[in-house]
């Protein structure tokens, strides 16, 4: 099975990387710009038939290695 | 509106750090990992009404700044 884990920045937390790339779109003209955020896009493929057990594994993948609570938040979605 | 921006590895290219991902879940005890990939997740926020056309940046910005068409693919959501 396949999952996606998308990890963001949290709203509140600075994104030195997304404001980079903000800056370098507005530089492209790109002046409709609100914002940008960047986070990491995490693809797992996992050999596990139960559906729920698989991603309950993902879950602990993202709580224990993938994410960073303090600074971070994950969204788990089934490929 | 906000849009999300998905940049991934292409498939026939090296991923060192989904590699780094695997081997550190595969040595907390997730042997039924089959691949990891780790890619990019952007989330950008555009004034534009125009749905079409909001997207049709957004497509603009993936191609000239987001994604390096050699190594990488994208693929854009609304939100």
């Amino acid at each position: 099975m396949k999952f996606l884990v998308r990890v963001m920045p949290k709203a509140d937390v600075l994104d030195p990387q997304g404001e980079a790339v903000g800056k370098a779109l507005r530089k492209l003209a790109f002046s409709s710009l609100t914002s940008v955020r960047v986070g990491k896009s995490i693809e797992i493929d996992i050999q596990e038939p139960d559906a729920r057990l698989a991603e309950a594994k993902v879950k602990t993948m993202a709580d224990k290695l993938l994410c960073n609570a303090n600074v971070e938040t994950y969204s788990i979605q089934a490929l």
